[in-house]
């Protein structure tokens, strides 16, 4: 809550007396939920007595979490969200712009498509293992959910301000949306292993460190990032990995049976991958320039993703068992193509060009999930269930060096004067294209540095046993904070699913 | 039918001798339909001699229905509809308007997300039920498709017409799904236990009876409804529990062990969930004035849908078993918010307020399947299969008095020339804002009566013992009317498997 | 690798000395893939012995084509292919064109839908087989990323050079999209009996063959297909027909028990079938002239769907036994509607001829199904896993006449000065509207020559036992290609599991 308080305060001079009292009530809110959120645990605590101090009844600690958080964002937006130009009845009609220009029919299509990637793509792609669909694709709805009214106040904070009032439309929505992807790459971080509300407040302190990230990395240091290759992989992947390194458990192994798909959940999960690899030339273009700069990003992003997944298919069989194809590569590394471009989508990055870092992303992608994943786990004590740091971090560090070679190599000869559009500090002869490839190189140094600072600060408040974490024998569990069919619970393995309902029934005491 | 001469009746000043011949035929059709219709019911009875009066077999009686409703549909179509200046060749290139001005281009992409919410969205949230997957979206395919060409007539007839004929459109599209809209809401509170034969009657009646409730509310009364909160959520609603009371079964608790979902069907019901919920912001936008309007609907319904996520999350936690969540309540209530921002989401009602209507509408959803539903069921024997009451019904109505509310106080300050688009009767001075704001409320009171009194009259029709309605044994199960996979029919309980496929064979004699 | 260098040599004279030594070192790259993939073949023949001198083991077989592939693309790419006027910074900021104009925005969101039908409609809609859905969505995907990029070189040669240089944009993308549908339709007559290998090599020459064909229909016979009733459909329809009846196995009924859906299949396949009915106006409207056009085309074919579906329907329920609708019929048949409104989509077809021509595809594709599909298999020897004669064989067939009718009947009353749009050769008096008919006949007739004697020369080049195809016991079966969770194998028919994985363990050494 301190955050929020140092937020408020600096944009505190433009705020009138009215909107002073607003944040008055809402930081009195806030506390009043620490206090009735900590007693709640205590007395949960108190009642079981035993049971590691930590009880996974979410009676009333979600609940709380859910209303608390909720009247805050509706006092918030009361005084300090409005419409803009482009959405308000009064500014719009005494505009002279017609109809036809309005934003809305520029953007909306590209908005869709990135909604659908946040809710259906990172959603489905996480139903893979075998008993965690409800988890899966629930708690990813609730912190999407949650995330994306929690970024527009945060984004507009730092740049979205007009007179002490945060402007909303269709590019407000998309940046939202932009920043609730971040917090979900860290959710396949800690997938199976958190309860929902440690996940609403980590999107809560990400979502604000995010918007501090992409206002120093757009703003501050003046870095292109459009499809987010830094500011929405990189510090996405590396935060969750941070957090989860902090939340190491060490007897996961108890549930390792889990930490598995089935044949019905693989295919759940490729409805993800696929919606999440149909719609990224969407996601890339989403917010770049008009004319010709979304409609480069598309089609670069189309053929690394093509591109990645040859390699992904090919290297795939190449390393797995017997020639066979693993279905945790296919759902991932193919995705690779599209982190890989989201900075330099935007760019005069060439067709083939494109389909050579798409090559390379795949190839990265597969390796790590090969052989590096089981390196970080038992050296570094990294679990990282659904392998972000090979789908999205280092993908997103490629995606942040060829950003930068490519801005390094610009010329007025390849842009002519849509330099403007990419480059405008270039264009105005303000810095060298070379400069802008340093500033590129510094973007990338500065989010991995927030991103895994942030991630330490998060992962210890996490670690307060207060928010309902699972333990260690029941993670990747739906059971435990859904109200799961009966009948299929003792589908399959017996012995486990009773285990599981008696073990579970002592921690929602 | 009578309806139909009805309506034929009404327009048939305009129409020429030509059309005249084809309605006859059209009408011939229909009486043959009926005679061929009963005898084939009447022989399948003679032949079987028991069970209940009534076969399942659907042989003749699906067929001839699907065959001559679509001829009738044809002859009609050739009689009464053309192409409109956007998509008549000579019509267009006659009018000096730029192709890029084609309503196709500002209309197309909100049909195509209206027309996923109809196909996938309201197909998958029913696949809920553990053996009715293939009636839940099979039915709601073959209704919808069915809806969408009679409801361009219908509404045609109503609200379409231009010297005789009907014009079709991008914006016909959008509303003949709006209707089917309305259709598929009333589905699911008779789901599981009604044949296809009668959901295309059921279809039938209430496609008519929505364009003439749709013509008085918004023709007559003067009423705005842009999202439907009113004229498909409530009127969908309130007709498929009216029809649910009079089609009560006494005896339905013979098929409550199928009236239930497993693991894999409630995750098949989150993608109709999520797309709906992804969706609902071009739903509400898709046939409001372009511009600011379009944008400001599409912004209000996305932060009613978030912030009544939270609600849901929230309230499922607090009121479910043990805290656990209840995948009912996530795959419906957390839509609610989209319903209550139908018809304010066009106005100014602020972001702010647009996540205060979102909020209570996932309240009173999810204690309305936690509290009254069972209440509904006992007392007053509405047996509504999919808690359309607590997801449309309800929900719409509170989004009727947000609109009437925010009506009333809609004022030149806030809306400037913007006026003219939302509330032109308040524009042009006709009326003052209140009078508008009545307007809504009358709009309301004429939905639900219309509804209401259809309805009854519907569910007398439908309940006729000639349309193959299941017994009450055999409801909630796809092997009555579905060639099922043999294998899968003894997985799980075999004792229920085989007393099925038994009872089923006798049915289908 | 022939086809290749005719058609290089065919665009020789623009190409300079770079270009040369580009290709050059594609046909050595291409040369060195097939010796080494030969001796990989031969070693691994040699080292089993026995098993029908054939491997099914991936490991080098696949990663081998897939990277020599993609680094053919990536040398062929670089030296021909860049960006199109609306994609090129410079020269679309040098053009007078507004941003708003560009073709991103007129083209992108029915991409965007023809991408989803490609990926999740084709790929969901094969997997409807119970041990075959990993493969399904996956080698559709292989196959498609693939194919999509190879065509866009194909088409380039053909139609699409200016200046020795190959342009693309948005226009490429949709119609590189639309040449692998065609692909993907082929891979529907012979799911479940070949090796991804074997696909990639089929892919290569179908994109090929696709693209002369294209090319004469559209631009030396001067006909018309903007949806591709007849370059796509019936193209990929018959080639994959003729694959599949050299390819074919006398003891395939080893394989039949794995030649069926479950219940859960049977609904993923529900996704893929109704991606393809929501967005086939948009597929069929994809590249049709601005304005009238798209909107027309896109209005037709919803009508002509929504009149198949209930054909479907009936039909389904009037021949199948009891009376129960099949889902075969559903997932399928219920799409013919689009494939035959296909090439007279954007012509003045009025909404009440597209529904008579939906009706009329949908009759004849559910008795396809019903009493050809079997003699075809019996007599002819055609395997047709999917269906696709009854899809997209006899529908696209009948879309060609159709589209032959209507041109023939094409009158300047009708059209206006539309007819520019749609007839240019009418318009500018050049031909009589009855010629254009009958170069739609010619177009069919070439569609299926090139067809035919391709599939026949491609079903001998796959026959080749080189590629790893699977053996006749082992057909329908992902565990031959994929890494399978191991508790689903034993799930079901424990026995067969277990012969399926011995034998499986023998054919990957």
């Amino acid at each position: 809550m301190e955050t929020l308080m140092l937020i408020t305060n600096f944009n505190n001079r433009r705020c009138d007396l009215e909107l002073k009292s607003c944040l008055l009530t809402a930081v009195t809110c806030a506390h009043w939920f620490c206090l009735v959120f900590c007693e709640s645990s205590l007395s949960a605590r108190s009642a079981e007595g035993t049971m590691r101090g930590t009880s996974t009844n979410m009676r009333l600690k979600l609940p709380i979490t859910c209303f608390i958080l909720e009247i805050i964002l509706i006092i918030l937006f009361c005084a300090l969200v409005e419409y803009d130009k482009e959405t308000d009845a009064k500014q719009w009609h005494n505009s002279s712009d017609h109809n036809y220009q309005n934003e809305f029919y520029y953007r909306y299509p590209s908005f869709q498509d990135v909604h659908v990637m946040i809710f259906i793509g990172f959603g489905f792609l996480m139903t893979f293992l075998q008993r965690y669909g409800f988890s899966s694709v629930g708690f990813n709805f609730l912190i999407a959910a949650f995330a994306l009214q929690w970024a527009t106040l945060m984004q507009g904070f730092f740049h979205g301000m007009h007179g002490g009032r945060i402007h909303v439309g269709v590019e407000s929505m998309i940046n939202a949306d932009f920043c609730t992807g971040a917090v979900l790459i860290s959710f396949g971080a800690v997938l199976g292993k958190t309860s929902p509300v440690q996940l609403l407040i980590m999107a809560m302190f990400e979502v604000t460190l995010f918007a501090v990230n992409e206002f120093v990395v757009l703003s501050v240091v003046g870095a292109k990032d459009a499809g987010g290759s830094m500011t929405i992989h990189t510090f996405g992947a590396y935060f969750g990995l941070m957090v989860t390194r902090i939340l190491y458990r060490p007897n996961l192994d108890k549930s390792k049976h889990k930490n598995s798909s089935v044949y019905h959940s693989d295919l759940f999960a490729m409805i993800g991958t696929l919606y999440l690899w149909m719609f990224w030339p969407s996601f890339n273009s989403a917010i770049t320039a008009h004319g010709d700069d979304q409609h480069r990003t598309a089609l670069n992003t189309y053929y690394s993703l093509a591109a990645c997944t040859l390699a992904t298919y090919g290297l795939s069989s190449l390393t797995a068992h017997d020639g066979k194809l693993d279905m945790v590569h296919i759902q991932n590394a193919a995705l690779a193509g599209g982190v890989a471009a989201g900075t330099a989508g935007e760019m005069m990055l060439t067709p083939f060009g494109s389909m050579i870092v798409g090559f390379l992303a795949g190839v990265i992608s597969v390796l790590g999930y090969k052989y590096l994943s089981p390196i970080l786990e038992d050296k570094l004590k990294i679990q990282d269930t659904c392998g972000v740091h090979n789908l999205h971090g280092m993908p997103g560090v490629l995606g942040a060096i060829v950003g930068a070679v490519t801005a390094a190599l610009a010329s007025v000869d390849t842009y002519g004067s849509g330099m403007e559009d990419v480059f405008p500090d270039v264009a105005s002869g303000e810095i060298q294209a070379f400069s802008q490839g340093v500033r590129q190189i510094i973007a990338l140094a500065v989010t991995l540095g927030i991103a895994l600072v942030g991630g330490l600060i998060v992962g210890f408040i996490l670690k307060l046993p207060i928010f309902g974490a699972p333990p260690d024998t029941i993670c990747y569990e739906d059971s435990i904070y859904w109200e799961v069919p009966e009948e299929e619970e003792g589908h399959g393995n017996q012995l486990t699913a009773v285990r599981v309902s008696e073990e579970t029934k002592k921690l929602n005491a």
